[in-house]
This record gives structure tokens, C-alpha cells and sequence, in this order.
């Protein structure tokens, strides 16, 4: 694509500068940079002054699309040409107890599509996929691209981690953006988040950009302006999507841990569990039905998967995919399969009120706190370790009435962890409503 | 100065932040970065962010300070308890023909101070005070810091360049801005000089802004924000400091190339060679001996200047000083022992009417093509190539005139150099006021 005319003549030194003074790049020049910084042309120090002018100036549509494909085209890009029907992928920016993905892939899947879903871990108060998987025994999320197809092509859904083929660009960019403060620019966040996804081989791809006081972007406008950007870019590489702008203003569905959200998924699977949680996942499993042609409207889509919830098909279906990822699947029927954590403790209300809101953020510390979550990549998680939430805002709440029981193994910093979740609960005389769940349809 | 406790807690990426969210920075986080990075223990990726952050967001006058402060003591200080009287300095941002060190070092040690200067290399379009000495025969400006102290005790003035032990921090940040573009902030541009020019032992400095079209700060008012600060930033660490606005619309003095302007300024302190050459190295040596408490006013110091240039005292100060540092001191009298071009091109006015402008940057680019600059660092220098300015800005022009004499050795790039000459020169048909040489005071 680059032209030998072009590339002979740029330098990184002259691109930093026109960032520098708000200029926006041609195509070419984001791709003399990335391809650049990947081989190891362009040295870290330029990258980084390049991405702190990017993060302070701000990027383009275009540059962003740009970007995303550069970052995309510097790995490998699976394709399935050996699968009939759409592939769709579902993707969130992260939140406290947000396990949509363990009920809506099997949903999907059972619904005739497939799901070639490549995840992330867990990191600060979020959790992740993998690492929620991984607490099933045996589960191997780390399967090879040859196995992960043969998964894909036997049940319909994998689910694995990124490679190393998959956007190393992303990788090595992510890794100095971290040591250098440029993380949080919707811009990168994007490319980044794109650059991966696109790599699955979908057709189409729901995003679940959350918001709130547990999300990354806390303000509803950053994560509406998130989302219009990566349907923006999504769509001008040729795939469809929609997002949805999701609360995050409190935990979703009642537990948060790594063998409770398995528990939890599960018992939606079985049409039980938290109403929040099965409204969402039936929600977005709708939107990836819908927008890979399985269903003629979103509407159809949502009887559709509670359609699959209630035969026990989608139940079927994640059992199957458990076992193919060499997981004892006798968890289905076994929770005690799944690590426990050896204690507990109730934390209990105070106050006499309304729940209004929480900082729900500090949830997830608090259980990261618990060992439940990593603050470096390298940390190891104990999956044993969860919070359950009995209480909604909207709720009345009476003076001693239990808030949240905590699982814990280690006492050492059972305090801190309590001191902070006992903080992040604020009650109100007057009656308030209930959070809505789904704030908003971006590119619908 | 920095305490063990706020070290420990320091972290790079955090200043970074706090840069790129707008902060100011505390005296004791800029030595945490420059000590850091000077050390290797902050690696240049990270500084590089910084310094992008910092281009844009700016700094302080205290912030300014502390990192001229940080740079300085990154290295040695020099002091001379041995020499009695003040130690002055003048600097010059650099422009076209600008060679007034080469006269005031003289008259102002003839006056009975101080003068020890740390000079630079000439770069892009401007000369350097360094290379130009060095078209004397034999004329060491790597003198060690012992000779530098001798030369000093002995004749009163001493020019040598940048030594490995002065301000090391500003060597290895230069690089990176270099890299980086991140070199054009006059918070950074200040600091880097002033790092320089304090650790060279003095009590006052003079300070030569250049505004104009040869000049690095083309507007005025840019000009003059860089020379409040570095004024401010001479007084913050207990030196006096003024500084002189000065045109650069134009060459300074008749002559640009290096045998032509030390020629050029043996002339002036012979009591002949060019008005604006005089009168600015005069005023210049003026402000130097009054901050230096050797007159009582600058008037007397322009008497002093003067008497000193009639009096043959200021010549013969040259004499020994390029003597002291092994140059062949017969060149006074016998400009042939100075390199000479071989070949002369008169380059004549097309046009009638009066010089009312030029583009006097280019005017440097044409010499450096000639030879007689560098583009990069380690570019060799012709030191015999030259170019004779015939006419000044407000003079009456008559096609056919001569306005510049070439001095030149290759024919390869004359062409070149013709050209952008030629097209420097603007003409008006109505009269133009001449240009004013001092502009402007500042700190006075």
C-alpha cells in the first residue's frame, strides 16, 4: 500500500511534528509510522513524543480508521472461509461483574451463528474474560489458531486470548502508552480495541461501551463519543456494528468474582439468575443475531435467545464449548468444582434510606484487593474470592440489612477492602429510581 | 536537595500526567526528571513524552527555573575565586553576520573584567562564534578547563566551546528534542541556554535576542517573551541579567562567512568596518561593564567602549587572547593568512527602487551551501566562503548595482546559492525608513 516514493522521503521526526501542530496524517504517514514502529525502525522515544501529541491534539475519523488498519495489518487477520453463515463477536470496554460474554456466545452459537471471540484479562478494577474462564478447571483459553478454528467449527463459539500474531503493533503501542501516560485518548482506545476485534474474521461486532461510575469513562458524552467512533471505524472497514451505551453506575447482575460470575452465568443459562444480567446478554445477543442475518429484527433476535434459554440449548451449547476448551464441564451441574473462597462476611447497612448510587469502581478494587483482580499483568488471581450485591439503587434499605457478603481466604486485607466498599454506598431520604439499563443505541 | 522521601514515591509516568493535564511541576519533581534521565534511570521514551507534553503545555517561570537549575548541576559549575572584579558573558540566539563576541570579548577585558565564554557551533543558517575563531590558524577553542582558567587569569578573556562536564543533562535532552521535534518552546530553549551559560562561573550576562527574518524567533513579541524569561531565570538563581532586543531583519555588519568576520571584526577594532557592527558591539560591551560595576552608567560604558577601540586597547587584548590560545596572532595585520575563497560572483539588482526587506534567514542557507555552515553536526566547514552585503534596508537601488558579492570555491551548488540571494531581496518604489538597531530593552 505504501508507496516507495512516499516512504523514502517521510521521517518520523517531521509526522511527530505535524501532530505536534494539530495536523492530520494521510493514511500513508499513520502507516510509515506504525509499520515503522513495529519493525523497529522507528525508535520508542519518537513513538512515545508522537503519542503524547496524539493524545493532547487528537485524532480524525480518518486517522483513527487509519490507524486501526495499520495496527490490524501488522499481524495476522484470520479468516474462516470454511464457515458458512456470519461470524459476530461482541466486544465491552469493561466494568465491575460484566460477564455477558459466558451467556450471550453460547446463545449465539445455539442460534446457528458463530462466535470467534478473542478476549482480554482482567486489569485494575475490571475483570476479564479469560481469567473468569480459567476458573473452571481444565479450561484452556490459551488454544492455538488451528485449535480455536476446529473449536469454532464444532459448537459454533471459542474463546481464546490474544496472540502473538494477532495486531503485535497493538501489543508493543499499548505497552509504551502504559509508561507514558497516553492511555486514555478515545482515539487510541479505539485503534486499539479495532485493531483485535477486526482481526477475528467477523462480519459484524456489537459493542457494549459502558458508563458510569465503574466504567472507564465515567462521563455518559466520552463513552457516546467512544462509541460513534468505533462504529465509524468499524463500518469504514467494511463490517457492520452498533454499540450499545450500557450503565455501569452499579455492578451488573448480584455477584462479581471469578467462580461467582461463572456460578451466576450459569444460573442464567438455566433461566434463573440476576434480571439485569439476562436482560443485557439477551439484548446484545439479539443485536449479534440480527446484524449476522440469523433473525429479521432485534426483536426477533430477543424471543429468539429466550427462546434458547428456556429449551436449554444455550445451556447445551456452553456446556459443549467447556469441554472442547478442555474444561470439566460437570460444573454446570457442580459448583463445588469451582474454587470457594474459605470465608465470608456480611457487610451490613448503617443507614436507614434509598440506595442513590455507589462508587461502584471501588467494588472492583475492593475485590482486587481480596486478590480477585490484578494491578500488574503479571499478578496472579485467586477465582475463589467474589462479592455479592444485595441491594440495587432504587432500594430501600434498613439499618442493618445486609449490603454486600464478602468471600474472602486471607484476612490481611479484609479491612481495607471492607473499609472500601463500606465508603462506596450513598443512600438518600427521598425515593430515587431505578438505573436504567441500556442508556442508549449508537449507530442503530 | 531531594528528599528521600518524595523520590521514593516519584514516578515517572505521574509527572508525565501531570505535565499533559496542564500541572506545574514542584522544584523538587523537575530534578527528580533531569537527575533521572541524566543518570539513565528514566530511559528516553519517557522523557520524550514529557518533553512533547511540555513543548505544548508549557512551563512556568518557577518551572523554567528549577529545570535551568536541574540541567545545571547536572554537571560542573565553574568558579574562579582567583580572579578579582565580575565575570561577565554575553549570548547571542544567533543569527546572519552576527559576530559582536568577537569585539566585545576584547573591549570589555581591555576595560578590566572578566570575560569567560562558552560558545557554540554554528547550525541551519546561523554561524557560530567557535568556528569562526578556528579559520585563525592554529586558534584551540578545545581548551581544558586549566588552560581555559589560565587564558582567563591571563588576558582577561577566554573563548572555548561546550566540554563534556558542563551541564551534561542539556547535551543528552538536546539530542532528544532534536529527535523529537520538540526543540522550538521557549521555556526549553531558555533553560537549555542558561544551563549553559550559568555554570560558566559568571556574575552577569548580557543577553542579545535576534528578532527578524535571520533571527530563530522571527516576531517581536516572541522574542521578547524569551528574553523575559531567560532575564527572569539569570535573576531567579542570583545573577544580573538584561537583555537586548536586536534587529535581525538583515545581516549584522557588511560580511556572513568566517575568515570575512573575523576580518570584519578586526576591522571594527581597528576603528573602521561597519556602523551597525560597532554600535551594537559598543552598546552590547556598554551593558556588559556596567552590570559588571565597571562604570557607573551604560552611557559610560559606551565612552569606555569607544576609548578603548581608539586607543588600540581592545585590538591588542585580541592579539594576546588568540596568541593565549595558540592562534597565529599575525592575522591582525595580515589578513592573507586567513583562509580565502578563490572565485568571487557579483550578484546585481534587477530591479529600481529601495531595499525595503529581506529574507535574511535565507541569506545564512545560501552561505551554508556555499560550505561555509552546517547542516548537520558533524558537516565540515569552508571557512574561506563568504557573502558581501552591498546594501542595507532604506537604500536607494539603481538597477545593475551590486548588492552582494559571492566569495565561493565549488561551482556545484553556486547556482543554488545565487538564486535564493537573489530572490531575498524585496524592493519597494516608495522610500523605507532604515531598520532600527536595538529594538527593544529588557530587565533594564
Amino acid at each position: 500500500m505504501l508507496g516507495c516514493r512516499s516512504s523514502n522521503h517521510m521521517r518520523a521526526v517531521d509526522l511527530i511534528r505535524k501532530k505536534r501542530d494539530s495536523g492530520e496524517h494521510s493514511r500513508e504517514e499513520i502507516n510509515f509510522l506504525i509499520t515503522g514502529y513495529t519493525r523497529g525502525d522507528i525508535p520508542d522515544y519518537q513513538m512515545s513524543a508522537w503519542l503524547m501529541a496524539t493524545w493532547i491534539r487528537g485524532l480524525s475519523g480518518a486517522e483513527i480508521a487509519a490507524l486501526t488498519e495499520a495496527m490490524l495489518q501488522s499481524g495476522e487477520v484470520i479468516t474462516f472461509p470454511e464457515l458458512p453463515g456470519k461470524k459476530v463477536d461482541k466486544h465491552s470496554t469493561g466494568g465491575v461483574g460484566d460477564k455477558t460474554s459466558l451467556v450471550l456466545a453460547p446463545i449465539v452459537a445455539a442460534g446457528g451463528l458463530h462466535v470467534p471471540m478473542i478476549s482480554g484479562r482482567g486489569l485494575g478494577h475490571t475483570g476479564g474474560t479469560l481469567d473468569k474462564l480459567e476458573s473452571i478447571p481444565g479450561f484452556n483459553t490459551g488454544l492455538s489458531l488451528g485449535e480455536f478454528r476446529r473449536v469454532l467449527r464444532e459448537c459454533g463459539m471459542a474463546l481464546i486470548g490474544q496472540t502473538a500474531e494477532i495486531a503485535p503493533a497493538d501489543k508493543k503501542i499499548y505497552a509504551l502508552r502504559d509508561a507514558t501516560s497516553t492511555v486514555e485518548n478515545i482515539g487510541l482506545i479505539c485503534a486499539s480495541i479495532m485493531s483485535k476485534k477486526l482481526a477475528e474474521g467477523i462480519d459484524a461486532l456489537v459493542l457494549d461501551v459502558k458508563t458510569g461510575s465503574g466504567a472507564f469513562m465515567q462521563k455518559e458524552e466520552d463513552s457516546v463519543r467512544l462509541a460513534e467512533l468505533m462504529v465509524e471505524t468499524a463500518r469504514r472497514m467494511g463490517k457492520k456494528a452498533v454499540a450499545l451505551i450500557t450503565d455501569m453506575d452499579q455492578p451488573l447482575g448480584r455477584f462479581a468474582g471469578h467462580s461467582h460470575e461463572v456460578i451466576e452465568s450459569i444460573e442464567v443459562l438455566k433461566g434463573r439468575g440476576a434480571a439485569d444480567l439476562r436482560d443485557l446478554s439477551i439484548e446484545l445477543s439479539a443485536w449479534m443475531l440480527f446484524l449476522g442475518d440469523r433473525t429479521k429484527s432485534v426483536d426477533e433476535g430477543c424471543a429468539l435467545g429466550a427462546k434458547l434459554i428456556a429449551s436449554g440449548e444455550a445451556l447445551e451449547k456452553f456446556q459443549q464449548g467447556i469441554a472442547l476448551q478442555g474444561g470439566d464441564a460437570r460444573v454446570i451441574d457442580d459448583y463445588s468444582l469451582l474454587p470457594q473462597a474459605r470465608n465470608r462476611k456480611e457487610i451490613k447497612s448503617q443507614a436507614d434510606g434509598y440506595l442513590s448510587a455507589t462508587n461502584c469502581m471501588e467494588f472492583g478494587v475492593a475485590l482486587a484487593t481480596l486478590g480477585g483482580g490484578r494491578e500488574k499483568k503479571e499478578d496472579p488471581i485467586d477465582p475463589g474470592v467474589g462479592l455479592e450485591f444485595h441491594k440495587r439503587i432504587g432500594d430501600r434499605v434498613t439499618s442493618g440489612e445486609t449490603l454486600v457478603t464478602v468471600f474472602y481466604n486471607s484476612e490481611a486485607k479484609l479491612a481495607e477492602a471492607v473499609q472500601r466498599i463500606e465508603n462506596s454506598f450513598i443512600f438518600s431520604n427521598q425515593p430515587v429510581p431505578g438505573k436504567k439499563l441500556v442508556r442508549r443505541l449508537v449507530g442503530a
